[in-house]
């Protein structure tokens, strides 16, 4: 999710959450990681979402956050074990960066300088690892500027992507990253906001209710949450960036 | 705490985050992460431990653990925000570390080379990281032993202690550094084990309905949780490591 102003996932992660072993087979842990302003807060947990006592304050607790990342995992490299749930974070250039991976890596082993290890055994932390470590030799000390960072990260990601599926989310606070291989979707929620019917679980939320007319919401998908909403799929090697709850134009390359 | 079984903490956080607004002024945020294997669970907040939902959970919910840290906070340098709430968490050679700091340091401007920089504006984190680059460009690629690594350690937190008061805490996921400048002390729990009465709030527990003849737990803290146990106070400038709710001797210079 990234918006123009700090916004509850709530409704959103109840569905969501129903995936994690009750609708569908992602039963291996799960996590999800909000910023708010620079800091993060980030829960992880190698149980199903839909048996996590964290899960269910999440579900609850209605945390404000202008970008969030949540994964469900279904084990595929790596055990289940709390190192190898999603979100990963790491810090790059006084920023924390939040990731998370839906597919799988083969033949994936790229040079590590040490600059940033994998502590898990995932193909997704190890491709973490070695995205920021290559942003950090591109650019050094000196963060580049937006469209510097889309334009080199749209190099790295597709380098990775050839070694097979990398739906991909990547955020450091202010803007989001997507990258689709197979399977991405999103929908921005704006005035005028409708009633929306989650897909997984008999649940409604009225948006107009609670938003103003300045809100906009981007939320990015593997599968589509809601059945009455029109969700936009990415184009496979596709990598959109959200700011401000809205895709930006590609970088002129 | 740091202990040989895997040990819930839901006993001494229950009087520790009674002093995060409630018996004592330290209501500027908390936190607190346990170690599961490799894997971290990091939870902090900038509520109050006494008004925080997030607090409740931890109260209620026995994570078992073998190293854990948590701290509540009364803000010396660095505004009320998440990203200046305690513990801090990075990674080295593959590992998380977990870093939380009472006191507050003076001048302390080091050199950071871009490898480990602070996301929030405290002397803590700014220490942190400081010391994570220091271990990194003194030891490189290869992670030093455990007695290499707490004779370096002695002497770069002793550095940084000559800027203030440096109590610190400091855990990799198996041992666990304490520092003392001001104020540190540790009680072993170990068979035969007794009653324990929480200093901060009318609750006492029966360790031994609780634990088997070979558990053992280490807990430090800046200062006593119970009235009815002995703790031990550490010397200022000490650096202790604790392996497995132990004190190890010091390493031999």
């Amino acid at each position: 999710m990234n918006c123009n102003v700090p916004t509850d996932i709530v409704f959103s992660f109840t569905g969501f959450a129903m995936r994690g072993g009750h609708t569908d087979t992602h039963h291996d842990g799960w996590g999800i990681a909000f910023f708010e302003g620079a800091g993060v807060r980030h829960f992880v947990d190698h149980q199903a979402a839909i048996a996590s006592p964290v899960a269910e304050l999440i579900k609850h607790y209605p945390i404000k956050s202008t970008n969030v990342i949540a994964h469900i995992r279904k084990a595929t490299q790596g055990r289940v074990a709390l190192e190898n749930c999603h979100p990963f974070v790491r810090e790059l250039w006084g920023r924390y960066w939040v990731f998370a991976h839906n597919g799988d890596l083969k033949d994936f082993a790229p040079v590590l300088d040490g600059s940033y290890r994998p502590v898990g055994c995932t193909d997704s932390e190890r491709a973490f690892c070695y995205l920021l470590q290559q942003l950090q030799a591109r650019f050094g000390a000196v963060p580049p500027s937006r469209g510097e960072l889309h334009a080199a990260l749209g190099g790295i990601v597709a380098g990775i992507a050839a070694h097979g599926t990398f739906n991909m989310l990547l955020s450091s606070g202010t803007e989001l990253f997507a990258h689709c291989s197979t399977n991405l979707f999103y929908v921005v929620r704006q005035h005028p906001f409708v009633t929306a019917k989650l897909s997984d679980e008999d649940v409604s939320v009225d948006f107009s209710q609670v938003t103003t007319p300045d809100d906009r919401v981007a939320v990015i998908v593997t599968q589509p949450l809601t059945t009455n909403e029109i969700w936009t799929a990415f184009l496979p090697g596709e990598l959109k960036l959200f700011v401000d709850g809205w895709p930006e134009p590609a970088p002129i390359a």
